[in-house]
């Protein structure tokens, strides 16, 4: 393809604002054209897309943000959009260049024009998995980092859980754990990716939350003297059964609540006076308050992974119209590991 | 009466482990006799108890640690224990003598032996009501100064909600707030109440929570910019609708939650995952935990009472039988301010 030429352009599109559980029929593909040139005196740069990363937080930005999503919602009627790996084709931006390698915030289509390029950060490892800068690279790595590293300073000895902990960010915070010399238990949602987390990811131990009936008890038997850290992705009913079986001082990181996402009430929680009792320290984040400390996370991980030191599961599906159901698919558990969307190769 | 004399001791005792709404039932007068005098060798200090600190938490400890109260349960049988102004008959420990005023852990009857003696405080300042040191100078004082300051840093110009407003520690929380420059509103149970937050203590607003049918509105109508700072003393559909409201990197200070005290099951709160997308951090503490800022908080405290820069609302019963209802008023907002009971006035 010469430069400045029009070419087809696929996109996934967004229906309409979701409730419930998304659909596959919540998006659908859609093929205009776009220009691969920025346009003049513009500062846009134009990317070709190559992974997209699939993150339950999209569900929460696929509803108004009046209703309890993110501020930045997802316009009904225009591409999905998300964090991505992208080459660039053409820049008007003095720090991007035609052939530079960037991840960031892109649309879910073929090609994109973005204005945003604060949101962009070029590749300078590029001898890793390019698909690493949807996952243990880009923004799911960062947050394990944070909301581990920067929330709860975490000491050696202690009692960790994580739920949702073979998914992109809960693997990584069991193996940060485990590095700092932590005790590691994590929650997931089948026999499969219960046996990664022991045998794979190094976690002490690991269950299926789906085969326990009472998941009190549950933790009780792995956590005899309760849990110091709980890094929480799932909430509801884990969410108070850790309540109980948090110890005095714990931590408990918010990341994510993603068995909630897509219920018209959340689920109630029951046991919050243990945060009194207990004098817990319960913290919401997200991502993109800490994008100061990323190139200090990279100094830490890009020599874990060249090592060996920390393994990255992904979840990779070809096809960028096949995007929404692997988006689709976190919300039933059927993801081992970060779920990536190929879209092209290079 | 003579030093060492054997004198009658009214006792006010707790029959069993309570369940549901506390009754006076649960509680009975019983009258034993004391020696007025520490053992030989023992390094406890003998008590006359003057004021008795009425205070929710000692719901909590009126059931077994194990069901989610506070590690040290009152015992059946046994007086009820809690915060207390007292005056020194007879000391075996060297840092107390006969004469000494004291406030701290002691027992619901006319004398006590304390061995516990850590659990006291020497008080200085007698030129304060005595009463105060079983509120604005005790324990309701450190916990409102250690919750606010400590835990939040507050900052001038925010935004302050403080449920339980009128109660021993609200009132004070909200006196602070204003002290520092802060917008402040608060929640009470009656009417009364609402005009003393408004016209004594100096709340900018308040409301009648039991007037309002929708909560969620009722705190945008006053926060129309959201809440910062949050002093959660009550819990349940309160804090639910408070969760709505908050604004990006706000802090909920968890002091108690008495809403909930009494119910078999905690209601369910259903919007936690605001925690995550709003960043606020929620912490639950103890008081206990801060005893080492007590003088600081004093030297602060004392001035701003003298100089009448802070008023406090004190809700005070004659004799010690007259106890129990006051306690178990709590419960249903009777106290209209600190709920203390007279044993002796001096």
């Amino acid at each position: 393809m010469a430069d400045g030429e029009e070419v087809s352009n696929k996109q996934i599109i967004l229906r309409d604002y979701v409730s419930g559980f998304p659909k596959e029929s919540d998006m659908f593909v859609k093929t205009s054209t776009i220009l691969l040139k920025v346009p003049e005196g513009s500062e846009a740069v134009l990317l070709k897309n190559l992974y997209l990363s699939c993150d339950p937080y999209l569900r929460n930005r696929m509803k108004k943000a009046e209703e309890g999503g993110y501020d930045d919602s997802i316009t009904p009627s225009s591409p999905v959009s998300g964090f991505g790996v992208a080459r660039v084709l053409d820049s008007g931006h003095p720090n991007y260049k035609k052939g530079d390698l960037v991840w960031g915030i892109t649309g879910w289509e073929e090609y994109s024009l973005i204005t945003d390029v604060e949101s962009l950060f070029k590749i300078q490892h590029t001898d890793v998995p390019l698909s690493y800068y949807t996952g243990i690279l880009g923004m799911p790595g960062l947050t394990a980092y944070a909301g581990f590293y920067v929330i709860c300073s975490p000491k050696k000895g202690q009692y960790v859980f994580i739920s949702a902990a073979s998914g992109a960010v809960g693997q990584l915070v069991g193996q940060f754990a485990k590095l700092l010399g932590c005790y590691v238990v994590g929650s997931a949602g089948t026999k499969e990716k219960v046996d990664l987390l022991k045998n794979k990811l190094g976690f002490d131990e690991a269950f299926n939350y789906k085969e326990e009936k009472d998941l009190d008890a549950t933790l009780k038997r792995y956590f005899p003297n309760g849990i110091d850290i709980y890094f929480e992705n799932v909430g509801g009913k884990m969410l108070d059964a850790v309540l109980l079986n948090m110890r005095l001082h714990g931590c408990i990181i918010g990341c994510g609540m993603i068995s909630q996402y897509n219920l018209d009430q959340p689920e109630g929680v029951h046991n919050l006076f243990e945060l009194v009792t207990k004098r817990i320290r319960m913290e919401g984040f997200v991502v993109l308050d800490y994008v100061h400390v990323y190139p200090k996370f990279l100094d830490m991980i890009v020599p874990y992974i060249k090592e060996g030191k920390i393994s990255y599961l992904e979840d990779i599906v070809e096809g960028l119209e096949n995007g929404p159901a692997a988006l689709i698919g976190l919300f039933y558990g059927r993801n081992v590991g970060k779920q990536v969307v190929v879209v092209a190769h290079d």
